[in-house]
């Protein structure tokens, strides 16, 4: 029984989706063991009246059933189940908790818009990097949560009544993908909007972050298309744009957008819009969790306060047993290297920052193994879940760290989408040559280094007393000349 | 500077390679961070009077430049060199050796064969699984170690005066792979081997393991060609005559040999043949290491009592934060389902060895993520190094990971040459049963289940409560009646 005790589960019985969440606790972090997921529409089931079908009632219960398994094994304390929207509005919700909670063996607690965005914030604050004064936005199936915040604490928080089963309902129900169906969709989203506009742009925030299905299905659509991971109103036109043409819900057909999300796309795509248009959002990216996820954090009571991409980057040097000390010194090292060519080489703060992001993780493929321990890293950063980091982002890492050394593999730093390829190159450079010289893992054997740019060509003045002192790392550096030579990338080496 | 202070290296002066071997010690375990070989062929310098040239010294002190700036971060007591056969031999080794001290900064010890070979079975029992009642045999550039022993202790040690460069240079110095000269190389053999064999196999052995470039030469062949791992005097014999019919060393060409191997690939196959036919060899497998492993163990002290396969699986599942009890309570299970049809379906003890180490590691893959977990499982057991299980025992656990659940991909079971396919299907079919009914991860929710086997056909009693008292496990249980009814795996299920 010992080890249930790190067990911890976060039920959602939402108004489209029932989901669980089951992680273990390690080493400080969580590891998901089970995410179940299904597709309950209770929305759909809320006849005119307000009142929940029998159906809809059984729909949900044989969901719970099935829940109900997994959580015998873990104590209760650590189970929280929180109902939503729907089980809000429903007339009869009080028969349907009391019947789920003899299932479940533990209880439900309907939770009011409000704490449900608060939950949505906080799951938000432990999984996304960035700036931390943000806009969050998460479109549910009957319910819309905006909340401005900074940091682990949020100050304006609204829920409102849409969302994007119950806009399909309403302004989809002839299943047609008109533009009067989008016109009307989206006026009705800007009137639900329009009380709580000004309150939120008084709080104001730097970056907007959008969770849930609707946002989740963007960003594979923008991923698959080869498009930076940005979501922009232009972008989400262009799609409204392609939805219409499709003509019919059964005949939606966009790359990327899966079967499982295309029903209710199209209406969550137009309250979308809304948000973009009254807000005058200018991008937004993909948040790393978020009810659920706010659940989970909230019973393991950890600090927000530290830099969430820095806790992941340190959570996962422990685990995978990386030398902390040699990634600082190549961090640092990269770091100096960037400073002098910053403003030559156009690097902007975030560029710097994931190449620091880079730096600390590099040695990651040794936990694996030496051989190709650089492919080992890749494999690593690109499966594992990395709060802090967007999709992009971890691309970028994955791609950086796979070419680490030995010879370059340019298309890949050209297939991901986070910075324009040409930065991708430079970023590679400056990562490649750090790890060269603080090959000597010591901190007095790192030699004072002039970089300068002129374009691509880079010039690297040394003490001409390294060379000769360090025949490893001189053998090192002729060969890397080599393979930069190879995908063109001039290093010229001069000696002070 | 802390860091260094668990850092080893092992530096072999060897007749044909100068290797260095530099490991970190991470939670008990050794984690390679270098190797380096550089080919020095300092048999070949050897004159006809027993004196090193000049040019053969210099290859050789050039090479240990390189590896000197490596040394100097590592504490003197956790460095050892050895020299080996050639500078046992040779009558100058003295002005090498001095010059070779003050390039790496530390001593370099000149072992004598018995030493060299009781190195050598060290490193063959921290890192070889298997029978430990062992005969061990290294063939090296310019000497061949064959040595007894049972566990940790040696019983027998032999240096005899052959080795795969000096055989070339005899035997092959016209660089014709003719019959007439294998069987010159082969007769010299067995007349250096013929004072030993006896003192040998009065000691005796139930395995044999060899070490050395040609055996693992060997390995990479079979491995190519989809042979099973085990070397006998028939596959021997095979590769023999392939070699005689490319004629010329130039024009060797055997699928899986790499040009590194090639030149001295030959004359180690005559000395391992005359060995099979003087030892009475039966078969063969790889060593998981032999000298450099030897000094790299003999200098952390860890203990060799412990079985190398039981310490390889819990060094991982510490390392991976592997949840140790539910991987026990799954290996009991599967144990006991095995035990009841361990006759019908012929599982040997190795089969059930292996099966029991798949349950050790069958979650090892949420250490990166719960999806795709199965599938990080086997791209980690594919590339971790795993002290005591060979390379295609390896690939056997890999690919039971890779089917412990989903839909089966029959032909990666029929691809790993560990076991007969029919075999790997079975033990897959456990596997994957026991994962199902302890999947409550509770001692006191396992069923009480019967197993019997008809040719393929499974029938599983359990009892009818069960699942009624476990939805979840009931629709885990069908779904994989219908995926092993994909692969034409018949599985009944009855109730008591």
């Amino acid at each position: 029984m010992q080890n249930t005790s790190t067990l911890y589960a976060a039920i959602d019985l939402g108004s489209n989706s029932f989901h669980m969440l089951v992680v273990r606790e390690v080493a400080g972090s969580i590891q998901t063991l089970t995410r179940i997921k299904r597709k309950v529409r209770l929305a759909a089931g809320l006849n005119s009246d307000n009142s929940l079908s029998a159906e809809a009632m059984a729909r949900g219960w044989q969901c719970l059933q099935l829940f109900a398994e997994r959580l015998q094994d873990i104590p209760h304390a650590q189970i929280r189940v929180v109902a939503t929207a729907t089980l809000r509005l429903a007339t009869n919700a009080s028969e349907f908790i009391q019947r789920a909670q003899e299932i479940l063996g533990c209880p439900v607690q309907v939770i009011s818009g409000e704490e449900e965005a608060r939950l949505i914030y906080q799951g938000v604050a432990h999984t996304t990097g960035g700036d931390d004064r943000r806009l969050v936005v998460d479109i549910g199936g009957a319910s819309t949560e905006l909340v401005t915040g900074s940091g682990a604490h949020s100050t304006s928080l609204f829920s409102l009544p849409m969302g994007c089963v119950t806009w399909l309902e309403r302004y989809f129900s002839d299943r047609s993908l008109t533009t009067e169906n989008f016109a009307a969709a989206e006026r009705a989203a800007r009137k639900v909007l329009l009380p709580v506009v000004d309150e939120l742009k008084r709080h104001g925030w730097h970056a907007c972050v959008g969770a849930s299905g609707t946002v989740q299905a963007l960003q594979e659509i923008m991923m698959a298309q080869g498009m930076d991971e940005r979501i922009t109103l232009t972008k989400l036109q262009q799609l409204k744009q392609r939805a219409i043409q499709c003509g019919r819900l059964e005949e939606l057909e966009i790359e990327g957008l899966t079967l499982e999300r295309a029903l209710v796309f199209p209406s969550g795509l137009a309250i979308l819009i809304a948000i973009f248009d009254a807000m005058k959002i200018d991008c937004m990216t993909l948040a790393g969790g978020a009810l659920r996820e706010g659940l989970v954090y909230g019973m393991l009571h950890l600090p927000v306060d530290q830099d969430i991409r820095d806790r992941t980057l340190h959570t996962l040097q422990r685990r995978f047993m990386v030398d902390a000390d040699q990634a600082t010194r190549v961090q640092r090292l990269a770091t100096c290297l960037s400073r002098q060519i910053a403003d030559d080489w156009q690097l902007d703060p975030l560029s710097l920052e994931l190449l620091s992001s880079a730096c600390q993780l590099h040695e990651i493929g040794l936990s694996i193994d030496f051989k190709q321990a650089p492919k080992h890293a890749a494999y690593l950063v690109h499966n594992l879940d990395l709060p802090g980091f967007t999709p992009a982002q971890k691309k970028l890492l994955a791609t950086l760290l796979l070419n680490q050394t030995n010879p370059v593999d340019l298309s890949s730093l050209h297939q991901q989408n986070a910075v324009p390829p040409r930065l991708a190159e430079r970023l590679c450079r400056l990562l490649r040559l750090a790890i060269i010289f603080a090959s000597r893992r010591r901190d007095d054997c790192v030699p004072e280094l002039t970089l300068a740019a002129k374009e691509e060509t880079l010039a690297l003045t040394l003490p001409a007393s390294w060379l000769t002192r360090h025949p490893l790392g001189a053998e090192m550096l002729q060969q890397e000349i080599l393979w930069q030579s190879y995908v063109h990338w001039p290093l010229e080496i001069h000696h002070s």
